[in-house]
């Protein structure tokens, strides 16, 4: 399944720690290609699991996170403009 | 057609004003349901104003904007987990 993954992690005190898990988690399952934004392929399996993590990981009170999927990336066109996110850099 | 936009605006000098602008240029054709995530069904002659508002705004060196286009949202499903955006608010 096709999956656009988008999150927001509240800056306060705490923030940078959960941002921190957040990206690496993301980035365990799906491709960084914009600044909060990850897509990928994920089996419902992986999906289930990437959503058990991050649940352990965000305050569910400041933070959050939204999930699209699509059973067939062909009915999803992306344009993207601005700068372009670097797909193999492993900031942070 | 179904689209969701997700703008990610450097915040330096000048960024803070941009920033407004493009949330304000958004807002005028989508839902607001994330930090900086929209959604919402536009024609494509929206999708081409929208295009080029937002190309005026935006600083191609430093700001950049992706958007998924679906012809259909059945084909989409949607998880939202964390903190609710209030569709209804108007900040900024």
């Amino acid at each position: 399944m096709y999956v656009i993954l988008v999150y927001d992690i509240k800056s306060d005190e705490g923030g940078q720690k959960v941002l921190s898990k957040t990206f690496k988690t993301c980035k365990k399952y799906l491709s960084h290609i914009q600044n909060s934004v990850f897509e990928g392929e994920l089996s419902n399996s992986q999906i289930v699991k990437l959503q058990y993590e991050l649940n352990g990981i965000i305050r569910k009170d400041k933070d959050s996170i939204i999930l699209f999927k699509s059973r067939n990336e062909r009915w999803l066109e992306k344009d993207m403009w601005g700068v372009q996110e670097d797909k193999t850099s492993n900031f942070i």
